[in-house]
């Protein structure tokens, strides 16, 4: 069939087996401020009863956003909302009190402090689900865990919504993890207290996704937005564990040119990465990538070019964020760094990783996010993300911590499986995964090694063993597994 | 129901209406180099009878990338390919001889030169889809356009596939085309001459999306690489126009403290952007942004400090790859550029754009595509988009080129619909579209204004008014709206 389209043109409505639309008329495309209130924002993107918001966490301990969001929320009488955060703080308390009054009613997100605490003891309606920062971006990008509005906290925005977390007052270092939620929300909301000349010097999160930028007071307190977890440890004995994780990397021989690193903000893993870059300079060896989270440690070494390339995704210290205005490096962007959906991701090159536990078992499993207690007390950050990614991946913490046993027969939780761990560190000695053959075979004779079951005897003889922990039936919340299966559920502790 | 998963946890099937699946066992995710071979490559891909090949355009008319690739489709034997290329020009003649051995069959994607001349002669099975830049990108993330496989020529890349356009001796400026091919196409192939460390330093296009990293010797020829079209013309008559399109702005009110502007890459486009220079030196005016294609024109105005940011998508001389190299400004990949289907784009915020035209019409439609003998001659572009996006679209040409009238009664295609064309700066004096009364009242008496009609008398009284073309039945190709609908149908010209 032919018709007679609104430029006056003949033309066909189909050819072969496709369907043609004649043109209906062009307009002007135009632009105009995205700027409004955060009430405003919220109301224009349709918030209603049950919706899920999801947040970046990247103001830390710091952050105003969620707080002032869900108190949006419930001013405009908004009821069950399912929060979908990356991680939420002690400042975050008040989402107790939102608990309480059925503004929230469900949590897919890292949680720890308080909000965990209290939920530990009064579970939700459906459980707290854990994924890692690669396993949500997954969730977000297969929606498998849908978000109807995207609400990312930015330190400087312009007025279309192009926005960062590199510059300005509140300023904390890449959004990283909210491009998956601007991607895939129904509604993007930018929360930002520095709407800056157009267009923004830097755009993690680019006007194409952005329906309203939602102008406040300050979106966080900047002597909070900076993490706490970023000093060396000056523990002896932690210390110790530090450079054995360092003796052992050497023994495997994968301290040599071109190495790639990373570590977590924990005290034993920062002096690890002290005592890697000590060995760096003494070997005169420069590593090609530090990967992970931004330190003045890990700056230093790029500084005095012991590592060529920084690919960060967080930066955890005021130094790191001032450094990286200067000089970029790579930002990478947790899809980049660690979808398990993607064809390539930044850590699974890590030759070596070094992180903490809670606990760890017999069976290399690793807890993250529970006590001892069975309490819901701690994030759950890339600790699996990069376990699976990394060649070595070695757990640093000491037999027990006062009464506890660390090293025990069963984590309380899974966090991470044995099956991603090759190696623990501790103040007794360091255990390999009996799979890890091959990492057995290079490092016998060089370093102490002990079985895994040895490290957990010492533990139970010091601390007459872990405490048997009264577990109803009611669910606290789950740990998923990067690729969205189950890994474990937290059920709640009868008091 | 409870099941107990591979990490020996016993966990839910199911918590209220959502199933849960248990975890199944945890490996390590590695990494191999995804560097091979062009042809081995494709065949890990798939490639077979009838698929879609997605290219960029950006080494232009020094590309090899097209005519090796096809060229190895064909030794494999594959037939009935449809390209979907953002562009072709005269160094893809040999896709004649592809297309006449039945390799390809069908094109998708903007076409010019020999090729447009062949296929206008020798109409394709289906005919030539023509999309702007940002309508492209559209059709590729919308589906319309699926691609089996993107062939993505990068001038740098690591061996995991995260490469770029910025750096290596053929560098062609940032990518910007091909991200939404890398996202949405079943396979990517990055096709390179040079494999650099990793982490490569610019990453236009991500590991995440990347299945191999196809090496060749050279992806194509830097000399040719860089555009024809960026000489500034000599011509006293077209520097007239030019000195008018920038009368016309200023007429307008548009030449002020932060204004966004954007050049074509033709001659007169050109020279508009050094007399619009010269005005803002003048005015002493500091302008926002320039956006579109880089010159050395452009980083000279941003060098000088008359224009605060560069937001490119292509860059068009040696000079400016050179230049971001040191100063990367603000790239913008072509959906942040132009993508209709988003929230907001780079050029709906554009003051004023000067481009060409083979032609334009008493309806202000405007003609990129075709000559006037009907031959599919010319690239399509970003017309559309930026005609679309600008407040003050000019047109500039003369009105009759040789003895063919430029402005005439109808176009022969229509490339851009005259609903978006503001102005036609002509040689002649200057047509306002009658659709856009507040352009007409600023300017009057301030400029030579003439009625398009009379433009058009002009040139019909010049050169006898225009051929008539004895078109047939049969479809060349047909010009899209961003939106998808069918502007126009190119039918073959008897000969």
């Amino acid at each position: 069939m032919r018709v007679k389209n609104a430029a006056g043109r003949t033309i066909e409505t189909a050819i072969g087996d496709k369907t043609l639309k004649p043109f209906a008329g062009a307009k002007k495309y135009s632009w105009c401020s995205k700027v409004t209130s955060l009430t405003d924002a919220l109301k224009k993107c349709g918030l209603k009863n049950g919706n899920t918001l999801s947040f970046h966490h990247q103001l830390r301990n710091g952050d105003n956003v969620i707080n002032m969001t869900l108190a949006a929320a419930r001013d405009l009488d908004v009821k069950n909302i399912r929060m979908a955060q990356t991680a939420i703080f002690n400042v975050h308390e008040p989402v107790i009190d939102f608990i309480k009054e059925g503004v929230v009613n469900r949590i897919e997100g890292s949680i720890n402090g308080v909000v965990g605490d209290f939920v530990s003891k009064h579970p939700l309606p459906y459980p707290v689900v854990l994924r890692s920062h690669g396993g949500r971006w997954a969730a977000v990008k297969t929606d498998e865990l849908h978000v109807d509005i995207a609400v990312i906290a930015a330190s400087a925005a312009d007025v279309r919504g192009n926005c960062t977390g590199i510059i300005g007052e509140s300023a904390f270092g890449p959004i990283s993890y909210s491009e998956i939620d601007a991607m895939c929300a129904d509604h993007v909301i930018v929360v930002t207290d520095n709407v800056v000349d157009y267009p923004c010097k830097f755009q993690e999160i680019q006007e194409r996704y952005v329906d309203y930028v939602a102008e406040v007071d300050r979106i966080g307190d900047p002597k909070n937005i900076m993490s706490g977890t970023t000093k060396i440890t000056e523990d002896p004995m932690k210390l110790q564990i530090a450079r054995d994780c360092v003796e052992l990397m050497d023994a495997v021989g994968i301290i040599k040119e071109g190495m790639i690193f990373q570590s977590g903000a924990g005290g034993i893993s920062l002096a690890a990465m002290k005592y890697l870059d000590d060995r760096l300079e003494e070997k005169d060896i420069v590593a090609a990538t530090a990967t992970g989270g931004l330190t003045k440690l890990i700056c230093d070494i790029y500084k005095a070019g012991r590592v060529k390339n920084i690919y960060y995704s967080q930066v955890f210290d005021e130094y790191s964020v001032k450094f990286i205005q200067e000089d970029l490096g790579l930002p990478a962007d947790i899809g980049h760094y660690a979808d398990p959906t993607s064809k390539g991701r930044t850590i699974d090159g890590l030759d070596t990783v070094v992180l903490g536990a809670t606990e760890v078992d017999t069976n290399f499993n690793v807890n993250v996010n529970t006590h001892s207690d069975g309490r819901l007390l701690h994030g759950i950050g890339g600790h699996q993300d990069t376990s699976a990614g990394s060649s070595l991946c070695i757990i640093s913490c000491p037999v027990f911590r006062k009464a506890n046993p660390i090293v025990r027969e069963k984590v309380t939780t899974i966090t991470t499986p044995g099956d991603v761990v090759d190696a623990i560190v501790t103040n007794e000695g360091t255990a390999i995964n009996p799979q890890r053959k091959d990492i057995i075979e290079k490092v016998e004779g060089k370093i102490n090694l002990v079985p895994i079951e040895e490290l957990k005897n010492m533990a139970y003889d010091a601390t007459g063993g872990p405490e048997e922990l009264d577990l109803g039936e009611e669910i606290v919340g789950m740990t998923k597994w990067m690729d969205g299966t189950v890994l474990d559920i937290i059920k709640r502790v009868k008091e």
